[in-house]
Formats: structure tokens, sequence, C-alpha cells
């Protein structure tokens, strides 16, 4: 029998055929799967990877034996019966991510996930060795989560006379840009996208895989434009059929869901809005594995409303701190700033942030028990695709190594069972975490001459703990020391300081 | 007939006697004031001010002719008729403060009151030459509210080897310190504490009296500590008696309600905590003319929770921001970071800010659309008594010229009715108030380098404005000039900016 690792993919490949129906109007076939040992069956939708040739993937979630059987109308892809064994996750496949203590992310195995992403949208239509880049650049800074899009990104405007379009080497759609044929897909196309969801699960990274977005200036495609809501079911249904037994998905209904004219005032998507609500409805309701569901904003227009799809809220504000407190306590659930406002040298707000702001930006986020995206634009007219927002390649501002030092530090605390400590955050120059009275975490942003913070309660109350100290912007330890609740230590620019109680 | 000017003060003075019965244990006598076109009836209480005198105050809120009647079981006392005829207020009467606009505050007479408050807790009680510099260094920065102690104080700490005691020249009970007969009152005491509110009423200040507090290192009066809760009961009607009818008066039922031990460890107000809500229902009750009414505690304890009888918050914390709309959101009331800790020179925390920090807190006070005050804490061994914070005298920090001129700004704006521009404000460099798309206000901590804030909504809606630029830092206007939605504006370091909507 086959064996599958939990939280791999199973995939079944049948040939067959339709029977001269477009294979790619509904799910050609479908199939329950049985965890024998539990009972308990999950219905997985199958899907035609091109002509005669029919799939269905699947992502066991418990050990043990299952098996499956289809069911469809077409004589040859229903009844095919068969099974496997789900055997233990290997030593860095954790699962999907799920929502963890009402603010927090773990993977399935229970690991916490520090969710911090960056953004690269159209990275997957760019050739092998920007790709390569790309994936270089997240890992060397551990960036666990990327922001993308699945349909192809034409922004204009924001680059002065610099021409930063990219022609992609093929579409979703068969047909040609402004006359695509919604009713079916371009498998390759779509593969494509699947083998770069793969390569971030090989490296342990989350693809916010982007549903929808209102990039693309003067209709040039006509894509999200030109869809009605039959042909955005149709193409959801395609592309979860496809992708939802990657264990590292996430669906991000839409970027800047509320954006309908381009910066030329141009109207980029179809001036009524999308039925979000019934997108985010089904997408909850096709997805067999319970992947993070989201919908992204623009700055100016208004946070969506709170609704059962949402699994966590994606927001797009330079406020990390107040906003996003905010945010957490209206809603009950993760917050996560996905766009704080880029690293980067254009003149825009949303692409000129200097390293320091984006740093101090990304420690508000998690100082505020809360979670943050980073990106970068910087961009040149020697070399016009070199933006890794866009289009990905490698990274090279001021801000990455510091967010990788950052990331280091809170995956080795118990983040989700931390809290803002009020009584030791002025919001302005400081900041502070604790867990009851065993460990604190407070940054400086700016030094406190004078100034000390005084942990614990006022009652007399002592304790010993053990304080590490960095220098967070320079990136490395300056000092550990045992202390009491009342030292006054000597707090910089940009110090972070954790405190641990000892036995 | 006697006039009275509306919100002014009338006094009725008898002559008379208790029988014997000591005449501080309770009301000796109270009156009924009929306002005679409406018919409104209101009770003010009586009170004994030494040998054979008995007085009674009363503040009319409405024009035109009061009768009143006297009733006590003191045959002297009782049955005493009269009436006054209630005329307009004078040029600089505004009435009392109130709650306006759920989070605001406003004379009776509706003109707004940006409540920016200073402390000088124990300054009633000094020579005076130093009470005319106290006076005269409020006035100069236009501080309209000071916090200000009804006993006398005792801080020992946190100035060295420095002893900054005071021993008042007489005490409000009689007896001596440790022994004073809280059964009696001392009425020279209460009547210079009542001239020195008369004396920020004439200077348009707020007195907020401060009824019980900590400050007694030692025990070295044992006021505080040795009151048990009749005694409170009978000083708080005693006091509300004299001062009720001073329209200028706040009440504050407790400096750092929660304080029990004194910076040493030692007990410095009765472990037990008061029964606060049983004295701020007593207040509510009692007070005739419904003055303000908070609680304050210290940094390291809880903010009061929400009582009917509190019309407003009064908390102590160095965040003047994200907090302070918190406890917004929570309570439903004004609210007024009393204590942001001080500009001084001092080695703890609450009396050694610069005065950047200083103004930038004050500065973000109002960006939250709330309400702050100052102090300032500069201790030297050569004249150990001139700190403003403790005894008043000549303000000499570098933040008082800055409030003010942050003040006349707001004074300029209709503040009460702006809100918070989140869309216009990181919480980091910069900060925005609008009222829909007539008006805004943005401060900048921080110059944003290339970076523009875009006001109104992105929906190409166009509107022109006049822009006013100021440097509020160094006081001083730097440009005005007509802009559109999306004038990118040269921001530095303290730098706000001014919106008005042209027609």
């Amino acid at each position: 029998m086959r064996s599958v690792e939990r939280w791999g993919r199973f995939e079944l490949e049948l040939g067959g055929n339709s029977g001269g129906e477009n294979p790619y109007l509904d799910s050609p076939f479908e199939a329950a799967f049985i965890h024998e040992e539990s009972g308990t069956a999950t219905l997985a939708a199958g899907f035609c990877d091109g002509e005669g040739v029919f799939r269905l993937r699947f992502m066991p979630e418990r050990l043990g034996r299952y098996s499956y059987r289809t069911s469809s109308r077409h004589r040859s892809l229903d009844g095919v019966e068969g099974g496997f064994e789900c055997v233990p996750a290997g030593k860095d496949n954790h699962g999907p991510v799920r929502v963890a203590k009402r603010f927090h992310f773990s993977y399935a195995d229970g690991k916490p996930c520090f969710v911090m992403g960056s953004t690269a949208y159209a990275w997957t239509c760019r050739p092998r060795e920007v790709r390569a880049q790309t994936l270089a650049s997240l890992s060397a800074y551990g960036f666990n989560k990327v922001r993308m899009l699945f349909f192809p990104k034409r922004y204009i405007g924001s680059f002065g006379d610099v021409d930063i379009s990219y022609e992609p080497p093929e579409y979703p759609f068969p047909g040609e840009p402004g006359a695509f044929d919604f009713t079916r897909f371009n498998p390759s196309y779509f593969r494509n996208f699947e083998e770069r969801v793969q390569d971030l699960m090989d490296r342990g990274v989350e693809a916010d895989v982007i549903l929808f977005h209102p990039y693309d200036s003067d209709r040039h495609w006509g894509i999200d434009s030109g869809m009605n809501h039959a042909d955005q079911i149709r193409y959801l249904r395609y592309l979860m059929g496809r992708l939802s037994a990657y264990r590292n998905v996430w669906w991000s209904l839409a970027n800047e869901y509320d954006v309908t004219t381009d910066s030329g005032g141009r109207t980029v998507i179809t001036p009524e809005a999308k039925d979000w609500d019934g997108l985010g409805e089904f997408v909850r309701a096709n997805d067999p594995f319970g992947h993070p569901i989201s919908i992204h904003n623009i700055p100016f227009g208004w946070i969506y409303p709170d609704r059962p799809w949402l699994s966590h809220v994606s927001y797009q504000h330079p406020d990390t701190y107040t906003l996003l407190l905010e945010l957490k306590a209206r809603y009950g659930k993760p917050v996560v700033d996905d766009e704080y406002q880029y690293e980067g040298n254009i003149r825009d707000n949303w692409g000129n942030s200097d390293a320091e702001t984006t740093v101090e930006r990304h420690w508000r986020s998690a100082m505020a028990s809360g979670y943050a995206s980073h990106g970068e634009v910087f961009a040149s007219p020697e070399n016009r695709r070199d933006i890794f927002w866009a289009y990905g390649g490698t990274l090279r501002g001021q801000s990455p190594e510091r967010l990788a030092f950052m990331k280091s530090i809170f995956e080795d605390l118990p983040f989700q069972d931390m809290e803002r400590d009020a009584l030791n955050t002025d919001g302005q120059n400081y900041f502070s975490l604790h867990k009851g009275m065993d460990l604190y975490l407070s940054f400086f942003r700016r030094g406190l001459t004078g100034k000390d913070i005084w942990y614990g309660p006022r009652d007399g109350t002592e304790a010993r703990y053990s304080a590490t100290i960095w220098d967070v912007w320079n990136c490395r330890e300056i000092g550990r020391l045992e202390v009491g609740l009342r030292h006054r230590f000597e707090v910089g620019d940009w110090t972070a300081i954790r405190l641990v109680r000892l036995e």
C-alpha cells in the first residue's frame, strides 16, 4: 500500500474523459476519504489537468489507513477505489498553520508559528534564476510567509517614467489579453504556480495566495475586471481543487479589495464591488483542509468587517500598534499588518520607508502581540524589474537582517502566552510584554535617560531574573546578568531586554 | 434686593448657637432655594465657621429671583427667609465645568474648556509671595486646572538627602500632629484654602481638589491614616458645605488611592482601602452643583472601574495615547492623564522627563481627543521647596511655553467635534484629527522624509483648504498656503498642520 506523510499530499491521477463536456465547468469528480480508525470522512474535489487527465489531491491529517472512492457522472471517473497509509510527518513538516490561542498561529503539530511575512506579488512568473534568488532571500532572513498574487500583475504608476511592467510567459486562461475564455483554464499556468508553492513548502514558507486584485492597469489583460460571478466561482473551485492539499497555502481573497481605480483615476476593476461575502463563504465551504482565510484592504478604505469566514485580519496601515490592538479587541482574531509601508526609495508613501521606520513598525506589531509583513521597493531605471515587492529577486534593504534577529528573539519566547505589559509601555519610546511574573520582554526604540522600568507588583514582592540585553539594531547580545525586579538598566536606542524568572 | 451673579456665590451668614452640641458633627442647618420662575428647588447645607458663626453658600445657576428658607433643629438657625436676584454672569465667568459631548468638558455657558492642568499639591499653605508666583506661573502659560491637596503633604523619598518637607502654619483639625480631633474643624485652615480657590477662580483656573492622599510619611500628622469612615464623611460634608458653591471646584477623591506604602515600604495610609464607592456616592449626592468627580490611581495599580459617580477618568501613566484611547472606549467618559511623568531632574521616573518627552506626551493626549496635566519637579539642595509640583512657585521648565502654544492651537479648533483621523496617524511619528472633511489637524513629532499625508477620500473628491503650518517646538507659525487634498507638505520634527476647508 502507498504511504503518504501526514500533511503531505496524496494525488490520484485518472485518465478519462468528460463525454464531450467542457471539463473545467464544474468539478469532474470527487472522492470521499475515510480515515478507517476514526471513521472520519472528508470530501475532496478533483480537477481536469488537461486533455484526458484528471487529478484529485488530498492532504491526510490523521495517522493510519485511509480509503477512498470516487464519484462522478462521467463513467470513467466514477467508482474508483483505493487507499493509502498515512505515516508520521518528516522532520520539517509541521502541518498547515491554524489559528491558535485566539490571537496567534500554530502549525497543526502544535509548534507555534511566529508569522513574519514578506511580499513578492508576481515572483512566480519570473525566470528560474530570479525565482532562485527570491527563495534564497526569503530563507536568508527567515521570512515564513509570502504574499503573492495568482493572477498576473500590471501596476503602472509610482515609478515615474520607468516602465516596470512584465508580460508573463503564459496566462491562466486560454485566449489572449483582453479576450480570455474564462470557462476554461490553462493547466500549465496553474502547474507553474503549484511548483512555486511547493518551492516555498520545501523551505517552510507559507504561501499567502491572493485570489483577486486590482493591478491590471488599462485593463491590459481584463481578467479581474472581466470575470462575472460565475467565472469567479469557477476559478476558485478549480484553483482550490489544485492547491488546497498544499499544506502551506493561505487564502487571501483580495489585495486592496476596495481599490477600483488606479493612481491615474482609471477604473481597474469592475466598479461593482465583488460579492466578497459570497466568495469568502465559498472558499471556506470548499476548502476541505481549513486553511487561513483573510481579505486585505487599502489603507484609505475600511478594514473588512468581521465574518465567520475570516480566520484572521489582514490589514494595511502604517500604525502597527494602536490600530493593531484595536483590531484585536474588535475582532477577537489574529491580526496581521500585511503592509505597513515598504522599505524603499520610490516617491509614494507606500514604498519609501527607511529601514529604521520599517524595523520599528515590525517591532511594534510584535509588541502588540500581533504580526506583520515586510516588503521592499528599491526601484532603479537600470534594472526595472529588480523590485522584490513585485518580482522577487534579491533583498537588499537594511531591514531584513534586523527582522531576522527580531524573529529569533520572539521564536525563543512563549510569545503566544505573553500579553502587553501596559504598565511598562509608553507606546512612544518603549513597549513591554509579559507572562505573569515569569517572563518580561521590553523593547526600547529610544533610550530612556534616567528612566527605569519597574517590573512586577509594587507590594514588596521579590524575584530574581536572568536578564538578556540586546542591541536589536546591530543584531547582537550586549549583556547577561542576574537582576531583581527593580534593576535600573542602561537603556539605549534599540535596546531589548528579556527577563526570565529564576527558580 | 441683593443681586448675585449667575454662577457666582450667595452667602448667608447667621449668628447663632447649637445649643451646646458640637456644631461640626453634622450640618447645623440647611436651606431650600427656590428659583421662582421655574419653581426649581435646590437644597444646600450650611456649616459652622467658628464660634457662633454659621454660613451657607449657594451658587445660582438660573437668572431671576431666588428665595430661600432655612431649616434647623437649632431654633436660632431655623426658618430664616430671604431672597436675591440672579443677574447675568460677568465677562470672565463662564460657569462651572461640565462634561460635554461625552468625551469633553465645557463651561456651563457652553464655552468649550480645553483642560490643560498643572500640579501644585501643597501650594495653598505656602507664604503669600510664593502663592503669588504660583498664580503668575499658571496664568503665564494658560494652565486652567490645578491638582491640589486639601490635607497637608509630607512626601519623603526621591530627593536623596534633601529634606523637602514643610510644616504648614496651621491644620484642618484642632489638636496636634498625631493627635487631631477629627470631630471638629479649624475654620481658619479651610478659609485659607477657600481664598486660594478664589484666587484660582479669579484667574479662570479650575481647582481639582484632592480629598484624600497617602503623602504622610511616618504618619507624621496621622490625618488620612487616622480617620475612620465617620470621620471621612464628616470631613467631606464640612468641606463640601464650604466649597461646593465655588464654581471652579472639581472633586478628586484621592491621589494615588491605592498607595498604601511609601517608597521605603512604610505604611502611609491605613492598609484597609477606604470605601471609595461610598465616599464617591456621598460626594455626588451631597454636591448640589454637580462638580466633576474623579479618583486618581498610581501607575502600577489599576485604574478605578467605571462608576455612576465618576464624571471622568483621571489616570496616571506615561502612555497618553494608546491607553487613553482604550480608556475612552472602556468608560465612554472624558479621560484626563493627570500625571504622565513630570518634567524634572530627580532620579525617579515620575519626575525626570525632559521637555521633549513632556511636550510629546501632552500633544499625544490631545491627538487622542483627550486631556492631560503637566507637572514640574526641579529639585535643588539650595532651594529645597522650590519644586512646583509640591509647593508651587515659579515654573522654570522648557515645556510650559510649548504647552501654552499647543493650547492656543486647540482652543482655536472645534476640538470637541474632532475625532482621531486613524488613516493619517501612525502613532509613532504622526497623529491626525479631523472633523469630516471640513478640518484636519496633524502633528508630526518627527519629520516624514519623502512621506505625504493623503487627506480626504481617495475617490477623486476635490476640495481646497487653507493650511497653517507651525513649528510647535519653537512656537511659531512657519507658513500659510492654499492647498488641495493631496499637497505634499515639508514636514519636520514638531510640525503641526491645520487644514480648514474653503467654501
